[in-house]
């Protein structure tokens, strides 16, 4: 049932459209990093870890076109700037580029670093799901899923994986203003992986933990900072301070490659500003994509190396040492 | 500039229809309770106070009919249970046509209650206004202006008396997710009005809030409790979070009308549940039109009779005896 937005066939990217979804499964074939970088732009692909796994692609399409990677890397960086993951697969090609030399390693690079996702959520989704009590109902934020990984999913993963194990009676699905990711794309792969799940306003998730009837909160990652401050879709911030009053724990599951040992806090971390025409077509809008939650916020971070708990700054050195 | 969403003329309620707004000013005429209940069940009017002037107007209209007035204040309470400026309209026109007799006295009651709300809206205004300092930039949710009220306005009375007295810079305005009454009626009022500013989604208050960008958040209520917790629009509970763990006031404002000695607190209150196809044409949803927000989170209470704060048990004994 994982949903696959991205596949890599004769010398092209193709990445499923999640704008459409879940009304139509269109498929935009992309032959130039140019084309991907676009998809990433616009959205067709989001979530920052497939953000990273089609950044890698792009390189290697690159590469076979003989383009310069230096500013093909450049191009990439600037589509979307909060998400970390997109710059450390840049890296991670450039790097590679400059000590192997022979084309079509590239290529070979992006499919290792798509495995690998898909391996990275699997191994933190079960961490995660080890926390889950029987007849649990849990409450998710944005899509940190399949769709927004190429693997497995994260916080979707989490959900996932205790549904599997009979932990999970209930997932509440925030819709995800003002692009409604929670609302069409989460609530399709709950749907697809047979999970009991009812999607509310965002503004309605306070009233449902206030009346008891959420357990825990799982959300995905854009970057986490050397600190364990989080950025993420905007909107989880309050979620956490909703968490913390109701004493009910807020986990946060990523894969390493999140985290961003370079950034010091979560005040240090760029916030993209989208179109103001996606919140409002009838006034001057302010349209923040992502918010920060501070650590102190935070119960645990899933990731396949470990749980991670406060003190977040040494447990981030552990496992990044950056 | 002040919009005017109810008239009477020619033996007819005009409602403007709110829905519409703001791309079309549209008034549906009704000649009959049954029509002004159709009215208030489908939203075209909205707001706990202007519920209220139209179910008066609606008595009217059955009294001139000849109809039942038991009858036909039972239909207009069952229309939306949360507010109770509905059923205290009714039982004032209940209790007038039980004294009084003569026919047509109910068109004069209602044409009182309707300058009465006015004149209420006016004094709750100044006096949340002179709580404002130069320069304020505020936060509401939801819409509590005159199209709420069918008078000055409540919580966006208090803006308007607040950037007359030149105290406010700019307010931000929650979309108000799932019908858009932030984005469609209070952004278009603000506008009328000349105030700066800028609309948001719902789940971005938190991160302005926590950057710093609001000084004061101001909510009109549907219904407060005899302990002063207060039901309003849903995600109006997450606001008063979030303005307490910042330390700015959160504000409610709100007619004596809203205040119901009768129920003791908010677990009392009855929380409407609407179409779930408001929230998701996609999925299953969950869709509570209200929460409620504990007594101990609201900063003061602007009504007619005067500012009311804590202990509010008592301050509600004072302006409210039930």
């Amino acid at each position: 049932v994982t949903a696959r937005p991205l596949r890599f066939e004769d010398e092209a990217l193709l990445v499923l459209d999640q704008r459409a979804l879940p009304g139509r499964e269109t498929w935009i074939r992309c032959h130039s990093a140019a084309e991907v970088a676009d998809c990433i732009r616009e959205m067709a692909v989001r979530g920052a870890p497939a953000i990273g796994v089609a950044a890698a692609y792009a390189m290697a399409l690159a590469e076979l076109r003989g383009e310069d990677l230096e500013r093909t890397g450049t191009l990439l960086r600037a589509t979307r700037p909060t998400a970390v993951n997109l710059a450390w697969a840049v890296e991670r090609a450039q790097a590679a580029a400059a000590s192997a030399g022979d084309t079509g390693s590239l290529l070979e690079l992006a499919r290792e670093l798509h495995r690998e996702q898909d391996e990275a959520d699997r191994r933190l989704s079960a961490l995660g799901a080890a926390r889950f009590k029987a007849g649990d109902r849990a409450l998710t934020h944005c899509n940190a899923g399949a769709l927004a990984t190429a693997g497995y999913g994260t916080a979707c993963g989490v959900l996932r994986s205790a549904w599997e194990q009979g932990l999970l009676a209930q997932v509440w699905v925030d819709e995800t203003r003002p692009l409604l990711q929670g609302a069409r794309l989460t609530a399709w792969e709950l749907e697809r992986a047979g999970i009991p799940h009812r999607v509310v306003a965002d503004s309605a998730a306070g009233s449902l933990i206030a009346r008891g009837a959420v357990d825990r909160v799982v959300v995905g990652a854009d970057r986490i900072a050397a600190n364990g401050d989080v950025a993420n879709k905007i909107g989880t911030y309050p979620l956490a301070v909703l968490a913390a009053r109701h004493e009910i724990p807020f986990y946060v599951a990523a894969p390493i490659s999140t985290i961003d040992p370079a950034t010091p806090d979560g005040g240090s971390i760029p916030i993209e500003e989208r179109d103001p025409a996606e919140v409002s077509e009838h006034g001057r809008a302010f349209n923040p994509a992502f918010d920060v939650t501070p650590a102190e916020l935070v119960t645990a971070i899933f990731t396949e190396a470990g749980v991670l708990e406060a003190p977040y700054d040494e447990a981030i050195r552990r496992v990044a040492p950056g």
